[in-house]
């Protein structure tokens, strides 16, 4: 049986589509395989009047899916409690301190407490303020808060966040949460590393030739344009996801696989991430919005036209770019990053490209011109969604009489089934939280890390005019996303992925 | 089109089953692909008195799976002719002689000569000696010797035949075939080191902890009873295939990928192959012989029951060994090597088995005792025979919650169609000494070092009376050859071949 833990878990925007995709679903599934037990409660807080019992109902269509049992569903959801709440009436907080300290006697929840903040970040400090002020904070046991992204909107605004909630919560008691940490694969980038002598002995500048992170969506903004149209690729996805990754793949090895021991090596690790000159923000970072396009028969709107998107809008739906990493180990190897909407495949995916061997000797007859006498690299790419896996590029010897080479691929993904079957991002990250892992969040360093390097790209562009828009819908970006990586001698690896096609996965 | 020369083939030993079984088929390849084309002509010898009309029967039924069109098939064979032959009777190769001029007129042949000697090396010397009295080596064009294993039978034995042979023919018209050398994965084996860089990285002893030769054969002597009773596993398996194999993954890499650069480098290596007293032999070296046994629900006959075998048979029907080679990029890797009739599984298999990681992250908490603590290796699998291709397995993160590893293994094959479809060895071996390329037979200096590392193994066995038999049919040899590897803390690196079972291919 599964370690568990009693504990109330409060959730503020239990009535919004966060709640309702990710946390009820994963609630159930840690339900379901004993992570939670009977002694769990859960109080959903949002501005609607709802009841206990519509509230529930809510519930169990979340779940339904999961649960085909009416009697299971009925008796997860009765463990959930509805309370309509004002975040700026500090009479609310008392209501909930009432609720609270009922449920923690009736379900014997040894005064544990998650909040989880599930809605916009402007009231992030009204709400933690007043949970001290209400004396909640003061049970025994343990109190941490779990806060969506986004985390501010640039440095200044995540400080003033953070300052508010650190009023409130000390840092380990903070769990940022940005789901990609929570993904399969990406927890897989440290395993991959540091328990594979092969890899772990390459990782560095004298074989690797460049690190290639594609987060390629091919949707467009959907029902997001509000939201979306404020953001924009770079604030959306490079801050956070992005850079994520890229401190998992260029940390050095922890001491330990602890929680400590690894934030601060990705901390360290943001911190040789270059913060770029609006000069060299020009030269290395390109920004691009799709343009109307075709795509596999079907036509798609331009970003401009998508609902709640200004006409004019100057956001950018693509980012592509090169951080530079100055430390002993990676000095010299770009880390290429690219990321956009209506994209021709959704794919996220490292490529991690090796340097070639010093001499051909496979074709040094045949080609005098010193260029064509290169060997195709290594690459190892690590698929991280939809599909799960790795695959490692090599050259073999081409089939028949003579020495010609040509590519090999030995390849491993995650069955459908596995990828199915395995704990979603939001479940893992809820059962770190409640057993005090923050292993996979981020760090307020980190966070303040990562703001200052994507405000500096976010200033230098602000000083410019954007040609918008300059990609077709279903293409991979704009050409100067190309020339990035042309100029460099290099190109960006992206072949379609057949393993998914193969199985009308797409 | 593809290059071609004219070309007579004088085949010594044309009745037997290895011209049959292999070379005609592969002529007939070659000139289906046009490698081979009218300016051709074979002249097939042996004692027996057979017709031209009736050896090119035989011919017709050797390729008749290959080319169903009657026509097409009786215009290839007319190709041959037949001419009866006493090596010992000077008389016949002036026959030959005559019929080789005649040949050379009607099909234009610019005096090219390939001699393959596909018989009992005891007649080798005599062969030669007459081909250069007779005047047959006179001609303009090149005179090219093909020779068929086994090389002699000790150092002794194979340097007076190399003696004979050098007589008549220079050492760049000897080509000394190990049909494993024209095998598409053996070949492989020089593009998988030397263009790929994460291998050739570490292929070496900072990062490979050892390397297993696995050559198993799940039959039994089956009707070479009488051969091999006289040879054992030691001589027919060790001496030849696996000593290049191992050459070929030992050497440097060479200056340039050319025939007389890689013979340089292979003789480097096997120079280095150290040449064991006869304790070291005892200390490195086991020798099997199959008892009777079950395997898979069918029951084997003990080799010593096997037609042709003596009932008191002291010969070897396995062999397993470490090797040890001296220099300055594999001092401290044991090269096991292992080889054996009646084992459980067919496969020819090399696996480089990497070091491991410095130390396990991901485990520490949870043994306290440091032998658990150590993660599987990374191994690199080149799969030979019967299926093709390379397995790579690593250590990946165990699904689900956690920080465990498992085995993941990234793997690729060429399909069953490929290697039905691929050229045979024989027809490779063939076109290279048609084009003069030696680079895929064994160099004199070669055979001379492999016999003499050979040669000290069984000069100490023949010291001590072997303990058979000593494994059962259908196992994979003795308990000695695991104590072997398990004494140095290692262990066979040996899975059923899934991949093969999936596609019914057994």
């Amino acid at each position: 049986m599964p370690e568990h833990k009693p504990v109330l878990f409060t959730i503020f925007g239990a009535t919004g589509d966060l709640a309702y995709r990710k946390l009820y679903p994963s609630l159930y599934r840690l339900y379901h395989k004993g992570d939670l037990q009977e002694n769990f409660a859960v109080i959903g807080t949002a501005r609607r009047e709802w009841s206990d019992a519509h509230y529930r109902e809510i519930v169990q269509e979340a779940i339904a899916s999961l649960e085909p049992d009416a009697v299971e569903a009925k008796n997860f959801a009765s463990h959930f409690y509805y309370q309509a709440h004002d975040v700026q009436d500090t009479s609310h907080y008392d209501s909930i301190k009432q609720l609270t300290d009922e449920l923690d006697e009736k379900y014997q929840l040894a005064g544990n407490r998650l909040y989880y903040l599930a809605m916009s970040p402007n009231h992030f400090g009204t709400i933690v303020t007043n949970l001290k002020k209400s004396g909640m904070k003061d049970s025994q046991g343990f109190h941490r808060v779990i806060i969506e992204k986004p985390f501010g909107s640039d440095f200044q605004s995540a400080s003033q966040l953070n300052n508010e909630i650190g009023e409130v919560f000390a840092e380990n008691e903070i769990y940022r949460i940005d789901h990609y940490l929570g993904k399969e694969m990406i927890q897989n980038i440290s395993a991959i590393r540091f328990a594979n002598n092969i890899f772990e002995s390459l990782w560095n500048n004298r074989y690797i030739d460049n690190v290639q992170i594609n987060l390629a969506e091919s949707l467009g903004v959907e029902d997001r344009g509000g939201y979306y149209d404020k953001s924009g690729a770079l604030k959306d996805m490079v801050q956070n996801h992005i850079l994520q990754i890229l401190s998992l793949l260029v940390m050095e090895p922890p001491a330990a696989f602890s929680n400590t021991e690894i934030r601060a090596e990705k901390i360290k690790a943001l911190n040789a991430v270059r913060i770029y000159t609006p000069e060299e923000v020009q030269k290395n970072f390109v920004r691009g919005q799709y343009a109307a396009g075709k795509f596999d028969g079907k036509t798609f709107a331009a970003y401009r036209e998508e609902p709640n998107v200004a006409a004019d809008s100057k956001t950018e739906t693509f980012v592509a770019g090169k951080f530079t990493v100055d430390n002993f180990r990676w000095s010299g190897v770009p880390f290429y990053i690219r990321t956009g909407k209506r994209l021709t495949e959704k794919g996220t995916r490292i490529n991690i490209v090796f340097k070639q061997v010093p001499l051909n000797l496979f074709k040094a007859e045949i080609n005098a011109d010193c260029k064509e006498r290169q060997l195709p690299p290594n690459i190892l790419t690590i698929y991280i969604q939809p599909t799960e896996g790795f695959n490692l590029t090599l050259n073999g010897k081409e089939i028949g009489q003579g020495f010609d080479t040509h590519p090999v691929k030995l390849d491993y993904r995650n069955s459908a089934e596995t990828v199915e079957n395995s704990p979603e991002a939001y479940e893992r990250l809820i059962l770190d939280a409640l057993r005090g892992d923050a292993t996979n969040f981020t760090h307020w360093d980190e966070v303040a890390q990562s703001w200052r390097i994507v405000d500096a790209i976010r200033q230098a562009w602000d000083q410019t005019e954007p040609d918008f828009p300059n990609y077709e819908a279903g293409t991979m970006g704009p050409k100067a996303a190309y020339d990035l990586v042309a100029k460099d001698g290099f190109q960006w690896i992206w072949e379609p992925d057949e393993w998914y096609r193969e199985r009308d996965l797409l």
